[in-house]
């Protein structure tokens, strides 16, 4: 039988923000959440916050918020992730493949364990989507500040079963 | 009527540099100011310098830069990276739609208003290409310093109408 | 005659590290070290990390580390990428053009030279692949840390003779 992620996520229990509910989709201004081109969707950023825009852990890993915060922080972003993927494609199913990952980290304090923060993201990804689709390249990169005082941001792109151009 | 971006730069009285003249161009030695790989057309970054390589309001966001000159810098180095684009594809009007944008702040003091600061790219491509093609998928960073003490730094990829790969 | 880049990094005597040995390659957990979609292939970002992951230059860039050890560090994360791209197509001599890159510097005490830096990696590719296919656009950003106290860190993606989903 082949893997679904919709399944997965029931079989987690993950809540999956939908951002087809305006009051959220209006947090898009000048920008797009997603972009078809292809067979690839690039992803807007996304930050740890919950639907009214309030942030979950935020501050610096190092100076006011722990690693296994910032580890929480990563794994809320990337479940928004998944809620901008249903956006864009209906389904997590249509994903085969994620490409490009970045993560940002707000840091200080000479904390250098940026890894060990961004892998709540990956790990979760692959607990959704499995190795082969849900493994990603990556980076992770430790910096001053992030919008809204958050601790976490992450950028992806993601290959789709069908090429679209929107 | 369709929409023309090299109409709207027109009507905005936008000054664009023109990369093609050997004095600017001198400034990529090692790395090249685009490619063109199918319909993305991946652009090289652009800070907010003149044609003469001198800063626009240098410095760093919550400490000797005002949000508003971040903002101003922001705006200055969109209007730089059309330049790109027409050195690209001759024409602006040549832009199926922002991919993806991801732009960089210096910042300090606990400057945390990223979006605010990179906003001032996101209304500029707005303004000159409408919301279904100028909209972008975007991240805001905050960080340390960036080349020559710019405020601003934008990297930014687009769809053309055209493929073609150089 | 044709240019190979094969035969340039027999001239310049690189050492490139072979990815396909099993015990670098357990470095990647829940991350890919490449992902090919159509004729682009995307890299993991890559660290000046040698074999037994001890990192070459460890630190930041204007307090501990100086301009010209951030430049070799950033020749030998460029080396490495090699290696990434050895393992993803077999052959160095299947890329046919560097479509972006992004480096991040770890710096502090005001540092501004960032550029200066990341040409460690842009030259490197320049010597290897010669202007056409080796030159990138590039952004290159200082920020406060990198995984594992890195000085530099680097992302890119290329474009490949032929095409391929994987």
């Amino acid at each position: 039988m082949s893997w679904s992620a919709e399944a997965r996520v029931r079989e987690l229990g993950l809540e999956i923000p939908d951002y087809g509910d305006p009051s959220s989709g209006e947090r898009y201004a000048a920008m797009r959440p997603f972009r078809r081109s292809g067979r690839i969707l690039t992803l807007g950023s996304m930050t740890p916050e919950d639907r009214w825009g309030r942030p979950v852990h935020p501050g610096r890993v190092g100076i006011d918020v722990t690693l296994e915060e910032g580890y929480a922080a990563a794994r809320y972003a990337a479940v928004n992730v998944l809620g901008l993927i249903r956006l864009a494609l209906g389904s997590l199913d249509e994903v085969t493949g994620f490409v490009r990952t970045l993560t940002f980290v707000a840091v200080g304090g000479g904390f250098t364990d940026i890894n060990k923060v961004t892998n709540g993201a990956a790990d979760l990804w692959v607990e959704v989507f499995g190795d082969t689709v849900g493994r990603s390249t990556s980076a992770g990169i430790g910096v001053t500040s992030l919008s809204r005082g958050n601790v976490f941001e992450i950028t992806a792109s993601v290959q789709t079963r069908t090429s679209a151009d929107e």
